[in-house]
Order: structure tokens, then sequence, then C-alpha cells
């Protein structure tokens, strides 16, 4: 063990393979229509293809770029690594883009937790590596941030402060300083999208308690109605039917309180 | 890496080989009673082997079968593959049929997401494989369905769709043609058995709001009191003391309310 | 397959050597400041280098040891084994012992669920052996209990006993027998520590319901306000923005009624 573990040059390269063989074991089973399913359950393999990639992932009402998206952070928040590269590749070939999945990955550094998105970062890296991708062209560390709403920011940062300035003035700091004032102005990812993930990884984690704030967000970011009402159809199937029936009354009051206003 | 990606037959291999290394990885520390442990901590083996193995599994209450669907229904639910083949070995040694394990995993494709239950069926094939278990057998994908209550499923879809047909029509639409005219009634895992699956899978992932229903469908179709009651005791060791603490104050209500009835 | 299956010593030998992959991969892209990133985002690396490793660790209030107990803690509750091995290393170049490591995981197994105590364990027999830790050092599973304070665990016992008695009269008889008069008991772990453990484990696995009762348990073993407060900092990003917002309020009301006393 000492001997191999005195040898960084061939650990990396161990480790590479490592990660290919990951990538193999997912994709031998990978949910790709057409391709002959190596899946032992008749019925897992049926539901899988007819049901979910053959019907579901088509409905209308949520294209298949943006159930790429939802279901990238459910695998991501659910810290699936070895059911990411199928649907890495699938949600570069429905159109996200390159920078659009490091930018997603990079937000749920702070929405899943940190372990999950650099797990996530080696998959995508494989993924990468593969279709030779390359990650020079992803947006760098530091980009110039889209225009921030300063009302709309203010009010939150001070509802925040009021609420949990005494209790956890660290959190309070970061949510303001790394999360509103930075991450989410970084161009790489949309407003609507950066949504998106945020409220998928809620659901995902069956933090319904967060919801509210959140889908409402998604919505003023430009996330319709048809399009959270179908991410939820999405989730059923991906995050399960019970984060989605726990989540379903903080939606249908979301949407009924939007109406009135 | 290119080299290696264009030549599926042998990533196929690999493949399976990384899935044999997993399964031998888990399968070093497997909890068989009487083998000498190799856990790192002396009071994890001990509690292990003499509390977990030696006490907990044998309590009356419930069966040896009925705690290994409880258990490998944790597992699935929280997506620990690397401790699933030890488990399967157990499901099948104290009763579960192969079939039963498969329609498990399907029925978790929808309870606890899908890339789990994907995950766990690759894992399952690979026991499968080293038991020689002849996959053929197991119920195909189109079924001659189990008898429906059609008055409790009206009730049920008709509560739903009031509930949420506006809010989430497509949940609303696969909850009731591909969940309980479907899933539900395929007839190689009893209804009493898919219950105790759901249930496990909801104290697992913390969802305790949707315990209520699934506790007396559980009842319903033929979980005892004391089963619960005992299901709740293994829960505690395999989804851990939080999940069963916040769970009990459900099924207190839930045994209280049929006991008025 | 079974020719390979038949050979336990060479699946053993194969078993190591995919924990070694494992180990390596994590190791790989390692948060160990100072090193060059392999991350693939460049907003991820940047993050994780110039704001989580060079100012949240830090960071004053809770020690760069309680921050590695708090962070193994994350990712033993959230099962994310590749990524244990550098926050196993960075725990004990911390400070943390390697028998308070194995207590960690073992208090784990009840408050985390078995199958994710035993998949870290398993991989810190890795670190141990890589580290040259003898593992015959570490607390044998029988010890002399810590003292016991039998008032206080009178009024738990009665509490849960008149709540649960006859609803899971196992878990009640374990909570008491296993838990609060076995476990919490050990030395290898201080039960301030065990405290900070479990807080940690709740936050993260979204367990609200159970942190007014740990989070006083904590502070009566002598957790600080200012560093529950600051654990939540190191929460936030392991464990996720989610969960420590939705944490925050019962933080807050325990804080409060700890002053008013």
């Amino acid at each position: 063990m000492n001997n191999t573990a005195n040898k960084p040059a061939r650990m990396a390269k161990l480790a590479g393979a490592a990660l290919l063989l990951y990538a193999a074991a997912a994709d031998a089973a990978a949910p790709s229509q057409g391709k002959e399913t190596t899946m032992t359950s008749p019925a897992l393999a049926h539901y899988t293809q007819d049901l979910l990639l053959g019907e579901v992932w088509q409905r209308s009402g949520l294209s298949p770029r943006d159930r790429s998206i939802v279901t990238v952070a459910v695998l991501v928040t659910n810290n699936q690594v070895f059911e990411l590269p199928p649907y890495l590749g699938r949600a570069l070939d429905s159109g996200v883009k390159p920078v659009e999945l490091a930018e997603l990955i990079t937000h749920l550094a702070f929405y899943a937790g940190w372990g999950k998105a650099t797990a996530a970062d080696r998959i995508l890296q494989t993924v990468f590596a593969e279709r030779k991708i390359d990650v020079a062209r992803l947006a760098p560390a530091k980009v110039a941030p889209l225009p921030l709403d300063q009302a709309a920011e203010a009010q939150r940062a001070n509802t925040v402060a009021e609420n949990f300035g005494k209790v956890a003035p660290g959190v309070v700091q970061y949510t303001t300083d790394a999360l509103f004032r930075d991450l989410w102005l970084r161009p790489g990812l949309a407003p609507r999208d950066r949504s998106l993930v945020t409220v998928s990884a809620l659901v995902a984690a069956g933090q319904v308690a967060q919801v509210t704030y959140h889908l409402n967000r998604a919505m003023d970011n430009g996330l319709t109605e048809t399009q959270a009402a179908e991410a939820l159809t999405q989730l059923a199937f991906y995050a399960g039917w019970p984060n989605v029936f726990s989540a379903m009354p903080v939606f249908k009051e979301v949407f009924a309180r939007r109406h009135v206003h």
C-alpha cells in the first residue's frame, strides 16, 4: 500500500482509470433511447424506455434542455455520481452549454453541499475529456457580474439579517457576499436557470421550507407556471414521488398567491 | 481516453470488473454473523456483530425476510450501492424471491427516484450472476394485473385531482396511470410488501408528511401493528435514530386512529 | 465471474485495490491549500481555494479541529465516501485523534444509519493504513463508561417511554440501552464532541425536528453559543445553504430560551 501511495503520478493515472470505470459502469445501463438496455428487471427496463424516456421526456411544457437541468440538479444533490455521465451527455446534446454545466455544479456547491459539487465536477471532467470539450473556454473564476436588483437584494438582506443576524452572523454574511452578490450574478448561467437548479435541488432534498422563496424568485426570473408544474413531473420521476407530493402544496400556494397579485 | 472510449465491448467488460470490485469491497466487511469482521473500529464491529446481527435481526415481531425488505429499501433509498450486495444476498437467503427483489427495486424507481433504482438494478445483476440466478425467470414487463379496489382507488384519485389537478397535471396523471393502476398491481411483489417498501423508503428519506397515507395503506394491505412497530426498530438501525424519532409521532397517531375505528 | 468469486483472498486484494482507487480519485481533487487544483470549473476552484479553504476554515469561533468534526460528520451522514479521505486526513492533521475518528463513525452508525458508518469505516481503514496508524491502539469494544447523569437520563427515558413506549417498544429499549447508557458513555469521544457530531448530522439530514433536544444537550455538554453559530457557517458550505436556513430558526429559539433561564 505505501509503495503505491508514494507514487502520486501512478495514483493519478489509476484514479483516472477508476473514474473511467465508473463512467462505463453507469454508461452500460445508460438511458439512451433505442439502445438495448442491460437492466435486470424487465419492468424497470420497460418503464425506463417506454414511460420515462419515450413519454415523459417528450412532454411539452418543459424543453428537453430544461428537463436535463432539472435531472442533473437532482443527481448532484443526491450524490448520484454513477448516474451522472449519461445525463451530463444528454444535457450537452439537448443544448446545455459546457459553461452552463460547470456553473450549475458550482451553484450546487452552495445549495447542495460542497463535496457533492466537487464529486460531480470530477465526473464532468471525464465527460468533457471524452467529448474533447476545451475546459479553457469555460467562464473564468472572476467575471463581470450581471446587474444587481438593488432594491430586491436590500429587502432580502434586511429580512435575513433581522431574523438571523445574531444567530449565525457568518451564514448571514456569506449569504449576501458569496451568494446573492456574487454567485447569482455570474453570467455563465442565467438567473432563471439558476432558479430552476435551486428549486430542483430543494425538492430533491425534501427542503420544502425553502421552496416558497425560491419558487417565487424563479418565477420572477422568468420561469412560467407551466414550466414549474412540468418540472414537478420530471422531479417525480428523478427525485421520487414522495418529495414531489410534499412540495406540491407549497407550489400550489405560491401559484395561488401570484394569481391574486 | 478516447482509445478506450471507442471500444464499448472492452468498456463493458471493465465496467463489470469495476462492479465486482465494488461488490468485493462491500463484501469484505459484510455483516455475516460468525465471519471475522474486518472493521476498523472495535466498537462498531462489536455493535454490528453482537447487537445488530446477534440481537436485533433475531427479534420476534418481524421476520428476517421482512427485515431484509426494510433494509434493502433503506439502502436503495439512500443510494448506498456499496452496502447492497451482502444485504441482497441476505434477502435471498431469508426467502425474498429474485422476482420480488427486482420488483422492489422497480417500485423504488418511483418512490426513491429513478437513478437510485437503476444503480441498484446493476448491483442486483452482479448478485444474480454470482448466484447463477436466471433473470429470464423474472416477471416480464407486461403482466396480468392484480384486481383493483375500484372504490378506494376512485377516492384516492379524486382527492389528489382536487388538491393538485391544476397545480401539476402531469404528476396527477402518472400517479394514477403509472403508480396506482399499474405498478401497485404488478403481481411479482404483494401489495403488503410494496407498502412495507414504501413506508421504509419514506422513513429513510425523512418524508414524514407522506407516512400517514402509506402506513394506513400498509395496514389495510395486511401489515400488523406489531410488524409496523418492529419495522421502526429495524429502521432505527439502518435509517438512523433521527428519522425514526421524527416518524414515531405519525405512527403513533395512525395506530391511535385505527384503534378508534 | 464465479471463478473470481470463489477466491476470497484474491477478492479481498482486489477490494483493497478498489478502495485505493477511490481514495486516489478523491485525493486527486482534494482541497489541500496551496496544491494545484484539478477542478473543471474555474469558479468552483476559486471558491474552494479562496473562500472555503482560504477564509471559512480560518475563521475564529470554531477551531479547525471542530470544523473537521463537523465536516466529517456531514460527509458520513450524506454517504459521500469518495470525499472522505482528504477530510479524514485533514481531521487527523488538525488534532482529531484516531480513536476519536473511529468513535465518531461508530456514533453515526446510530445517528445516520448503519451502512453509512460501515462504508466510512472502510475508508478510514485505508487512511489509517496509509498513515501507518496502529488500529490496535483504538479504544476496545468494551470500555469503562463515563459517569452517567442519573437524573437527566431518568427524565429523558421517562419522556420517551411515555410518548412512544407502546408505539415502538424496541426503539425505546435500544434508545436507552444502546444509546444513552452505552454509546454516549464511551470515553473515546467526549460528550461535547458526540453532541457536535449529532447536531451536524441532524442539520445535514434536514432533521430539524430533532435539533432542539440535541442542541440543548450539546450546550449542556459544553458547546458554546459562538461555536454552535459558527458550526452553522461550516454546515452552510458542507451541508448546503437550504439545510442551514431550515435549521437556523430552531437554533434561534434554543439560544433564546437558554438566555431566559
